[in-house]
């Protein structure tokens, strides 16, 4: 079976975003035997879109259209896609409930225009919307398959995950199943490299590489009758893997680095603590994005200032003038200042150049201390990320999963 | 001139890469007073490239394909435009020499392949790429204009940059030039009601609407032959969004809330401080995204555990027995102790329940408490941020806009 996405939204032809979701989809359907073979966005122009829209079903058996689902007059996919299969809209009362509720939760009125997210093309699988208020759904008509799924990608990408893909299940004989390796301090070039022979001969299961900001994830996918069957078929590759990259595989499904640390801690009954500068709190804004972090997370300090390392976290005047903010001691410092004020296990420093300023030649941008403090001692890691992408925030966000994947590494030794 | 993007690339159907150059064109073009109408993406399949590039010239004045310019044997971009428009490939000789100038840089010898790169169609433009080794081209045949360009975005940008637009200035038909509104406090649908007549009506300059996370932006976008004309033309339209929303609009052009807020704490020379519980340091990662951030901000506390809220920000003990962590007195201690410790003149203090536990009737999910501390006092603001299905992600994202909002709105007044 091939699919054509197809993306609706002017402020995708006005260059306002970029088009993630297509590649979200491109990326995730194949899970579910299903290839792409066309790409194609217009904006929220009738005729255009009614064209555009009746060119992908004459050349793809299923479409997958994004956006155009909100209440506003210019959302017109859901109109269209019924139009062309030559369907009515009718009102989905469940979907109008929730779409109530929504708006009494944020203590707004219902307004008309809302009413018309709740209509759907008749006979359509309606896959309700936790994530937002436009609900999705899939059409079949005319044999083809049209599935209509909201723009922003943080309601399309869990409705895909949790409601889409499930219902694709039907489309393919057997159960094709999934598992995600987790991969941190290889680039993807050295895992292609190392597991060539795996990548280039998989077949049932396949093993395909994705490159994630400063991660690899591997997704290893079998088909077979049963779940059992293919959990058996994918074990072996998994046990390829991990004999192959050992400790740089952080863990199977586990959704990030943060999730496994987490996890980690709480097994180990330990808290950690974070002291931030060039960061500025993302570290522990991602550690507290699992639930149940408040465990074993109590406090972190942004310290952009050096007087705030020094008055807050305890780092000497001295080192601060004799090696510089972004330095080893002051990492180490910064990283045993916050153990000791959160009274915690282990604590975690990270200073660095985080640009576009501020870079010279003996300190480049791209350049940041990590450190470690434990009761066992305090350990450092220097980097330099500015190498592939020298953009700030993926400077921030390389520093942040450098930290974690230590303090993952750390909590691994004491096995 | 209408144009339509064509990004050639098996790699783009599989999700292994962003279509950024769709993006990149996409917001550049109007510059050259193109519109783009359609972007779509094909693999390196002869048969697929020749139907989609077919179609393209069917419905587009301008076609731009990037990618499939390469060496090797799938790159046909080249190929099936030149057949496309009844064209021969003839060899340029001061690409050839170019190209072999860069082999030659490499110490590499010059591969029969590599020829292929210096063929263009007969009576091209053939514009030297001096970031690369394929030369990017434009065609004028059949009423159509043509523009090839390499895939690599580090190749294809400066291309575009420094040898395509100015090339276009001969078919502009004026300049496009668009401004966004950046608003905050209402929600889309609201504002597509109160400017209905605005954005209905609108031709030139056009209004159209988008809904970023808990935010709205209105894109004003006229056509004029001069660039003076065109701003003349979008002013009014501005000037009947502000008299509507007043001071729910918190920008133009101005990229985001903690943009808009670094840069009003800049003007007046004023210090930001953060006390974060529940978005635990997601507030201040947000304000450091900007640049010179260091110069307003220098303390951020994350203070997860009622303990770091008592022992580092001076929260009474009894207010926490009393009305709990997640409350306004406790927002108001939190904002208060931070301005203190940080001496800054502003502090913030976030309290509230993300989820998706920890929640009760009269402290449900998405409750959240956002105080501001200032010389002149301490004021708070409650939140009701819950989600049918509250999404912890967006409670958090949420939470800290409406600090940033609350501290734009304090930094106004003192207007």
């Amino acid at each position: 079976m091939n699919a054509e996405i197809l993306a609706v939204g002017t402020e995708l032809l006005l260059g306002n975003i970029l088009n993630t979701n297509a590649r979200y989809l491109s990326e995730r359907l194949p899970e579910a035997g299903i290839n792409v073979y066309y790409q194609s966005v217009c904006g929220d122009n009738p005729q255009r879109l009614k064209e555009t829209l009746s060119l992908a079903l004459s050349r793809s058996d299923m479409v997958i259209t994004t956006g155009g689902l909100g209440p506003t007059y210019d959302d017109l996919t859901k109109e269209t896609v019924a139009e062309a299969l030559g369907l009515r809209l009718v009102l989905h009362e469940p979907s109008l409930r929730l779409i109530e509720q929504y708006m009494a939760s944020l203590g707004r009125e219902m307004t008309p225009i809302q009413r018309k997210q709740a209509m759907q093309p008749e006979g359509a699988t309606v896959f309700r919307n936790d994530w937002g208020t436009a609900p999705a759904c899939a059409v079949e008509a005319r044999g083809k398959v049209v599935i209509l799924l909201p723009g922003p990608p943080r309601e399309m990408e869990p409705l895909f995950e949790h409601c889409v893909l499930p219902w694709l299940a039907k489309f393919s004989e057997g159960v094709l199943l999934s598992h995600t390796v987790h991969i941190f301090g290889v680039g993807e070039a050295e895992v292609e490299e190392r597991l060539s022979h795996l990548l280039r001969d998989s077949v049932n299961p396949t093993v395909a590489p994705y490159a994630k900001q400063g991660e690899v994830q591997l997704r290893v996918s079998a088909k077979a009758g049963t779940r059992e069957a293919a959990e058996a078929l994918i074990a072996p590759a998994i046990e390829a893997v991990r004999a192959e990259l050992g400790d740089h595989v952080y863990g199977i499904d586990v959704g990030s680095l943060q999730a496994a640390v987490v996890a980690l801690l709480r097994e180990r009954g330990l808290k950690l603590a974070t002291a931030e500068s060039c960061t500025a709190g993302l570290l522990s804004k991602r550690i507290t994005e699992i639930p149940g972090a408040s465990e074993v997370f109590e406090c972190g300090v942004t310290s952009y200032a050096n007087r705030i390392k020094h008055e807050l976290l305890g780092v000497s005047e001295q080192t601060l003038r004799e090696f510089g903010a972004v330095s080893e001691p002051v990492a180490c410092q910064m990283a045993e200042g916050v153990r000791r004020l959160a009274g915690a296990d282990i604590g975690v420093g990270i200073t660095g150049l985080a640009g576009p300023g501020g870079g010279s030649t003996e300190k480049p941008v791209g350049l940041v201390y990590v450190a470690l403090s434990t009761a066992g001692g305090t350990e450092a890691k220097r980097l330099m990320l500015a190498r592939v992408n020298p953009d700030r925030e993926n400077i921030r966000y390389l520093a942040s999963s450098n930290a974690l994947d230590m303090v993952r590494r750390a909590l691994m030794k004491q096995n």
